[in-house]
């Protein structure tokens, strides 16, 4: 017997046969993400949680939940394996966690396209594709466990996105095949740009089922950290690595000294300025002889078969397992998201780092944006938690002409969006959830015909 | 019995064993291109031809050839299948022309990696790679016949520079196995940056016997030309494919009305501005709705399987094919090479064209530069051959902050080089060439340390 203000109790009568978790820790559990990285998160988002789980298997399931939902008007907020920054797990106003973990088959791949379940984890669904030859463009550093679903939802890209860009870069994200809450609810597969509108979105207008999705081709991948003395001379290595057309890189980024310092496992010198690259194995003689010409040093080397006998990648020192890593060194810290400006990312990555010296550990990822500028964007580590801090260096950046997609909301408009939220986010969402049951809250702009109808207990 | 001011006949009986060519108008065959493309090239390479030529079949056969002619000091011009545009194969002092192209074996290749002889046809090299996944990363429009050693010799790169860059970009050229102008003729493998050396100077510096190159993965592309009525609706339409990072395209370029009316076999609509793109097939699904947002047209379309039934492709209508169709239906052109600049390319493009308008046709070709750089090069049709005007063109061009590639010049230094030889070629030259006897004349640099023992007869 639970103490929801929702009709949970008759939810789960109706559905007996799934697979539902009630226990309180392990609900709070499901509620929560990496949002503690953000102070104002941890703060903000203390004490949400669900008022109960369910974890189905098949299409049919999520159907049955979604539309008891509908017509109990209880919240559904969605969730992959909850490895996420921005709290898009966590519920403002109880509710359902609908837990899609489960819903995780490898449904097909030909040449530069698969699809998936939307639970799949990125990691089995490379091991189901790279035996075809095939690989996901792009893949957060938490691969081993989130779900393509999940980094639809709340998600930029990741190591692969140097080549291929962002998810939202015409070409990444094929088609969505998408369900509504409704009471008896439909599924509707959207393509192209229209499937688009429910990216990054927090689950906010519409329930992905499935994903197709562009695909690169399979590499071995050779894993690298080449140190340098001097700051510059490794910023420039890194972007020009990553930029160098004739080599096939899907992983470059520039970390100043200290932050591989946080690296305790990888032996790494202390106190350089560093770049930490993936890429394709035939590419080594030509990268060993940039470095030659330019007096950095490769610290560090393994082939993919190396790191393959070894399960140690470096996609997991890189993105924000980056800050991971401090975490582990130090815990007065926090990040910053930023994006810089691809006519002076340089200069502008050098002046920050010189004003900031001390507060702000600068790390870049080079990229490609979702029109194929070539730049990078920051994951920077702030040595403090002070949120006044925080925003007086967040506004320094803006000042700068330095984009902050700020990591310290849990609200749609507030973060990547920049608040210039796409008007197709709230159409589609009147058509994909007309009751406003999916993550309530987080959509700012929506305004639902009528409020919640009851106020959530715990709120 | 030649009247060579060289001892031809002694060479000639020294190794009767060689597939040696010695009808007058063969061997002036031989020693052409397509230097007729320009005015002034025409004008000042001709009746330049070799006295003799030879086709050998073997290393072995090229070291005696080799060591024959340093020993007898008779110049050799090296030569592929005559695809050029500048004249590379045409012998200033007369002669031995080299044909390389019976010096044709497909090596191995290796995931991301190739290595044949120097004459192997590029189609040849693709056949050969294909059905092991891989394919080469740039082909010129003259890909059926042009060699891998004649490229390297006196090319830029060609469609797939478009991702890949040119072929001087770090990690394209891998090695080559070069041999030296020697009475005991050497043979050295120079790898990296050494390589690069001998890339783009005609032959000079150094006899190429094996290419080592980067190989992209091999796709099936579809084929298409999207038309547009508007100029700057089309132009940007291919910046913006070219560019977009979740697609993957081979080549992308726009061609200004009218020169796509001179394509008399594609049926295309008349008087449209188009962009003729090569695509992964799985991409077309995006680049539909692309064209669809932005007013476009799919005028022509094939799939890979079309081209290879067909052996239509339009790869034999860009880069400087588009040029030879323009000849087929108008002899009173030529031509000109511009590298508009990264930061500002579209708006040189749309200044040029209205400047020049009626007086040249507006062709560029969407790149990446060595340093990765998105930009586009122009193969803009000019509509006299009169050189002063020509000599204006190009000046106002330059004027206009856009490099000029003069094609209109035999010489290493005033083409792509523009004027800044870079000094190791010349060390190269000193190495390789000791006596100064391959394709003398071209690098204006080189002092010999004796003139040519006798003058050419038909100097």
């Amino acid at each position: 017997m639970t103490t929801s203000a929702y009709p949970i109790d008759t939810l789960r009568a109706e559905l007996p046969a799934l697979d539902w978790i009630t226990e309180p820790h392990r609900v709070e559990n499901l509620s929560r993400d990496f949002a503690w990285y953000s102070p104002v998160l941890e703060r903000t988002l203390a004490g949400k949680h669900g008022d109960i789980a369910v974890r189905p298997r098949s299409e049919d399931e999520i159907r049955a939940v979604v539309g008891a939902c509908a017509r109990l008007a209880i919240p559904i907020t969605l969730r992959g394996t909850g490895t996420g920054n921005y709290g898009q797990c966590t519920p403002l106003h109880g509710g359902l966690i609908l837990d899609m973990s489960a819903y995780n088959a490898f449904l097909w791949a030909r040449p530069g396209v698969g699809r998936a379940q939307a639970g799949i984890r990125l990691a089995a669904f490379d091991d189901a594709a790279r035996p075809l030859g095939w690989e996901l463009r792009w893949l957060p550093s938490t691969f081993r466990s989130a779900t393509l679903g999940g980094l639809f939802g709340g998600g930029f890209g990741g190591a692969g996105s140097l080549r291929y860009g962002p998810l939202a870069a015409p070409g990444n994200i094929l088609a969505v095949r998408a369900m509504t809450v409704e009471p008896e609810p439909q599924i509707i597969e959207l393509r192209g740009p229209e499937a688009l509108v429910m990216h990054h979105v927090y689950g906010t207008n519409g329930i992905v089922l499935e994903l197709e999705v562009g695909l690169a081709p399979a590499h071995d991948w050779l894993e690298g950290v080449a140190t340098f003395d001097d700051f510059d001379a490794a910023l420039r290595f890194g972007a020009d690595l990553g930029r160098a057309p004739g080599l096939v890189t899907k992983e470059v980024s520039f970390m100043a000294a200290p932050i591989t310092d946080y690296f305790t496992k990888l032996g790494l010198p202390q106190g350089r300025h560093a770049v930490v690259f993936l890429a394709a194995e035939f590419c080594e003689e030509t990268i060993a002889q940039m470095l030659a010409e330019r007096g950095g040093t490769l610290s560090y080397r393994a082939t993919a078969a190396e790191v393959a006998a070894s399960r140690r990648t470096l996609l997991e020192y890189v993105w924000n397992h980056t800050t991971l890593h401090a975490f582990k060194v130090e815990k007065n810290l926090t990040y910053i998201q930023s994006a810089y400006n691809p006519s002076c990312y340089l200069e502008q990555v050098r002046t920050l780092a010189q004003r900031f010296a001390g507060e702000v550990q600068m790390h870049v990822e080079f990229l490609r944006t979702k029109e194929g500028e070539y730049s990078c964007s920051g994951l920077e580590i702030i040595c403090t938690r002070d949120e006044t801090r925080l925003a007086e260096i967040m506004q320094a950046y803006r000042d700068s002409g330095v984009v902050i997609n700020n990591p310290h909301t849990c609200y749609v408009e507030e973060g990547k969006q920049n608040l210039k939220l796409n008007p197709q986010v709230l159409a589609m969402k009147q058509r994909f959830d007309p009751q406003g049951l999916l993550n309530p809250g987080k959509l700012k702009s929506w305004a639902p015909a009528q409020p919640l109808a009851q106020e959530p207990a715990h709120a």
